[in-house]
């Protein structure tokens, strides 16, 4: 089984124990998603860019656990919805090439629907 | 190679392609991190709970292209800072259970800290 | 002199005194305030939308602290842009008026690119 | 009548034309609020903090449509919950004189339970 597969069914398990998929609707899995999206931001939001590219043993703990919580909640969402998130992501692969060819999209960070 | 690590080795070949890799800063990539959760939460925010468990197909497909979008830059971040995300949700798991063990945090949504 | 004005002034000395307007570039102030959201958010995420509205106390106050925090930035925000904020909003309310007109919008939360 | 009374008063009159009210749960407020401050994140996402200190028109407009946006679910939410923002911004502006004291916080970004 592979990794995301494991985490799943682990969640899943866990949530069980605790009586907890009452808790977990979609909207309220999105919203604590959406949550540690946001304490993870917290980690760099006074940081210059430079040093978020070499961050100190603190901080990359730091921000390695609120990723952590970040695909938890992912997974479990997927989970909740039946979706499965690595299929959505190949997908989104295809689309984003479509989105931004090379040559319109080189060197600049423009949205798409401005290239 | 695992699905996750195919992901990462795409997203790498998309960014380098365009020359995005100075736009790559973790704290950039954070803040789109979340700027996608967010538009994950906003299918959700004006329906209920009840109807987020039974999402109509195009609420689901919405849904499912930001969930997408969150996967796809929690693995640029990741591979920007050197973290292993399945890594770090397995130690997550392990601390989750002792923050909320069974008998304290069964049918309760309180935070450990309120247990 | 108005409230908000009263606290962009607070705010302008707050941050002279402790020398922070160098971290106060707005990329950073949107940053924090996003984060602020997200706490405020965190409050009601496993609350049923009827809890919501019967708030108790301790919920309450924490709920108060977070919208301090989110309007604290906001105004910080708009002086580092010279953006007025009331003006902004008065612009918006006639821009929804148009774009949710109450005949179409009337008891419906489809965004008005579907009305 | 102060701008943010009367911004109270024009969105309830708003709301209660539509019939919105029964989808204004203040948790659903604050899931919208933290959408409309993640679209002012998303504006910033790419740009470095000098060039978020001198938005180009463009981007300045649409930060000054989102903060409005923010702004009008805050009140909106306030309105909700019966809470007087202003007065919640005074007490916090208290409070964090109180938390960063001018000799410790002067010159860092550091948060105040590090300070």
């Amino acid at each position: 089984m592979n990794d995301l597969a494991r985490l799943r069914d682990a969640l899943r398990a866990f949530a069980a124990a605790r009586d907890w998929e009452r808790f977990h609707a979609p909207k309220n899995l999105a919203m604590a998603l959406s949550v540690e999206a946001a304490e993870l931001l917290e980690v760099f939001q006074w940081m210059s860019e430079a040093d978020s590219r070499n961050l100190e043993p603190a901080a990359r703990e730091a921000a390695s656990q609120e990723i952590a919580d970040v695909l938890l909640y992912l997974i479990r969402l997927c989970d909740a919805l039946g979706v499965d998130p690595v299929a959505a992501a190949d997908r989104k692969m295809v689309a984003n090439a479509e989105k931004y060819p090379v040559d319109k999209a080189r060197g600049t960070s423009r949205k798409y629907t401005e290239l």
